[in-house]
């Protein structure tokens, strides 16, 4: 490959009221306000050195614009357009200055009608990692990855792998042997990306990492005394897929954010991919519990980048739905 | 009042398997086990200074023998029996020796059934404190507290409160100002007892104290490691009552067991009891997460301090068993 | 004794800049201010029902003013006065409405000259132990225990022990088998007072308890981000003695504050008091650490509670002032 | 560069008895033996999916035989090979099976005399992260940076960064803007490899990395209960430079090992090397304290590749040999 994408780097949400996920995001879960105006909030985390991680985006209705991953150099930009032009996908350019604070950027739906988009500039900020005056709430550190739901996994999988280069960490297969999600990544950490099979496109949700385990905790404590008990859908838990120590929460809009700590090293190209049985309990949560229907059955629609509009979504081409041993 | 209770002091728990229960309690959880025999183990924290805190007894049943309290001298054993007897308790007494590692012991069923003892000596053992090779597991401290299910919270609440002196820290009340569970205590913490409705006598659980937040999530992933996935009833999770962070597990006979780490000071006479609503959600569970329906039915049955016999049960007085939000 | 001290409950610190004492305790290290006025800033921690536990009080120079426990009622106070009179102390009283937030108060130089303080009501505010949206920088939960610097801690144990009922947890002995400090309580924690050989009286440090191990390093963190490195004077480390997780800091006026977590219960009369060697190098740091000069040889001047002036200070009559490992 | 170094790999150490380094490193520290002769134990973390990242070989004094560096491809290593004969370097190959559990492999002295090894194959073993039931001591993770103690800085930053292709995310300068000390990386993490001014070629110190800042505290603790307190030289801190929680102990035999939890994610190539002043007393320690002058002073010598003889130690060019606010 000709071009170097180094890592997920931020997400665009359409919200509904501003105020609102400012309480929720800023106040509540201590995400840094890099800049805002009346129709954006732009946020980072503590570790960022980039100018945000999350731009809230005042819509009439939640929804997904883009997931942008970060690249190389402006390069790697028109090497990955020839890519998707040559496989028949159209894309989009932005020119700097069309976006606040990023440079050029490329946009492109996926084969699973994902609106992604690509740019090597981004403005740098100062980073505030220790600024600990400046540390509350969920003491959000940086953007970790995005988890979509697809009605084709295995399209998927081999979009991203095969033609983008994401190397596969971990990976659940069903009882017939279908990739039923997997973690990639291009950045040395278990992933940027998951995928994971159902009605799709959609966005399963956007993954922040923290700085330890009782920052989840206190995560919770701090949610619950301001009043979005109900936010948190599911955890404080472990992930057996990932070893990760995770928190899912619903933001004002329903957008679905994790919190996440653990991961691992994955810098090793002879790393072997674990496999993991849908069915096996420690699978979703190494210590047994059972995830609630909603995070199986709800995600944020996503819109298409040339046209605006909402993606139409089709089912899980995988009949299994979720595990059995939930069902 | 001319005796002085100190604090909850000892389990005597009949388990089917002591093998079972020492993987579960030594290797899993952490326990030291100060001394076993053929139908014995006897386990303590790492704190502790006393012989044990907990007794694993071999029976063909699991049942709960005693449930221990230390007093500060002999004397006070003699007024409590004098008391016991003069509201028409029977009372039993072992002498010295009767008991392994304990003195001189007043057993009393309680005004709910469950069988009480006291005790002013416990053999003194080497504490672990501050042998931190030795910890493992849950990293075991002490016992804290017991939680009994019973028919009548308000018979049981004024026998404990007025008549043994224990102060109250905490209570729920239902709708119509009923006691529905009530958290009392001798020593400075929230509570050597609490008091819940329900099916009763039962022991709901006993709960032991972790010296961090973290102790409790790596049990999660220790019982997980070893299989125990399936132990793990409820939590980890905050208490609103109590403050605690808590977990609840199962062991293998079914006893429940509270891992606990939070509290507060409660030293001060003029401390006023927190009032709690059955039916507000972030009593039982800050974070709003429900209690399984397990949770609220099931308990270890209770022996008669006299008979050795199972003590019969009664339905709980209040009609509510559980909250509202969760039915 | 006619008479029960509940615990250490406030101190009282002339201090000469309130603006920089309120950025050191209240932005820094996270107490609540429960109000101020133009001389006065009253501090509580999260866990506290009660009006303060330190009262910082402009003056032209730093002393302490009232080291001040809670008893039981105000018959204490009247059988606390009629026993210090009868062994030839002067005591003074004030009434209820002379000091804010306080009632009824028995204020006397203790027998090393120390200025204690008594009272039983002191006014209840809203606890905030559950409005973790609060916590910030050391998430400081309540007041723990005083520590004098004394010039005959033998006497001074006798008067605490003997006369006023304070219990020993544990002590350092020379060679001699002198006692060189003491650990003493009412309430059921380590400590509520230690006691130290040295140039007294003087106060060493007031306590204040956290709520884990974390918030002392993120109170290391804080404090370096916002240019209060030096007043870092020792740790964080592990005491042999008590079990804490320590750290030392000197606030603006030099006043020590130590922030701990650790500790264990000391409900039972028959645990008995440990005892260490003075040059046990464990003692003082389990990690071996050494501590500062500064940390043996400074520590605040007490004011006379009669006239009001600063009390003459002796030389420690043991001739050790600090461990031979370190010297 | 036509070759890709993936990361630091491992450590060969000379150590004069097994048994004692067994007792630190195993018993105390946590580190997996994944196999032993008689002349060699093999170390891994326990997230490591390869062999081991410490090997400790009996000898007759300490050294360093060997640090080890991970290349992607077998070409790697004949690519890197070319380029140091071409610099007139002389290197020594090891074919598989010559080294136990690692392929071909190819050894060389650095520009500043370090002995250095590459290889692109090592065995795979269990992966032991969700072996939670193992984890004691420190927890440890994996193998994280080496740390060089070297005569001429600014040679040997030229010849990883521009030879190698290690980024850099951090330097110290003196007051004539020198190099003093640098923080290089190739895998995302703050460094594989820190260089610092001083008697060299000596290695510092090889740091592992540990799951959560507990971990570190609760390692203090584990030492002191074995009897290793004197092993601890400095810390816990943390470190301004990389924002990393330290430990720094000294193995039985002298050699320094750091234990580390903190840094970020170093994935971005428009992230700026952050400079630091070395006269920053926030540099070293974040939170103001010293370091002793041993961890300045003291370090492991090394062995020549070709002779195995120890390698010739000159002074640090740079004059000023630690911070002035230390002096």
């Amino acid at each position: 490959m000709d071009f170097n994408i180094i890592r997920c780097a931020r997400a665009i949400l359409h919200v509904t009221d501003l105020d609102a996920s400012r309480n929720f995001y800023v106040d509540a879960l201590g995400f840094i306000e890099t800049e805002a105006d009346d129709a954006h909030i732009y946020l980072r985390g503590l570790e960022e050195h980039t100018h945000h991680s999350l731009v809230l985006k005042k819509a009439d209705e939640p929804c997904v614009e883009a997931l942008g991953y970060k690249v190389s150099s402006s390069g790697d930009l028109k090497a990955l357009s020839e890519l998707f032009e040559m496989k028949g996908f159209t894309t989009k350019w932005f020119q700097k200055g069309e976006q606040h604070a990023v440079g050029e950027t490329l946009r492109v739906q996926d084969v699973s009608g994902m609106p992604l988009e690509f740019f090597a500039e981004i403005d740098s900020v100062e980073r505030l990692l220790q600024r600990y005056d400046l540390y509350k709430g969920s003491r959000m550190q940086r953007i970790d990855h995005f988890n979509y739901m697809v009605s084709d996994v295995e399209a998927a999988f081999n979009f991203y792998n095969k033609d983008l280069g994401f190397a596969c960490s971990e990976y659940t297969d069903t009882e017939n042997d279908d990739i039923w999600a997997a973690w990639l990544h291009r950045k040395q950490t278990v992933h940027d990306l998951a995928l994971m099979n159902g009605k799709g496109p959609r966005l399963h949700h956007v993954a922040f990492w923290l700085p330890d385990p009782l920052a989840i905790i206190h995560t919770c404590d701090v949610l619950a005394s301001l009043g979005y008990g109900e936010n948190i859908e599911r955890g404080p838990g472990r992930h057996g897929l990932s070893n990760a120590f995770f928190l899912y929460l619903r933001d004002p809009d329903g957008h679905r954010i994790e919190l996440y700590n653990g991961d691992y090293l994955t810098s090793d190209p002879d790393f072997k991919p674990i496999r993991w049985d849908i069915n096996d309990p420690m699978r979703q949560t190494f210590w047994g519990h059972e995830a609630p229907d909603s995070w199986f059955n709800e995600a944020s629609a996503v819109l298409n980048v040339l046209t605006g509009k909402k993606v139409e979504q089709k089912q899980g081409k995988l009949k299994q739905h979720k595990p059995t041993f939930i069902i």
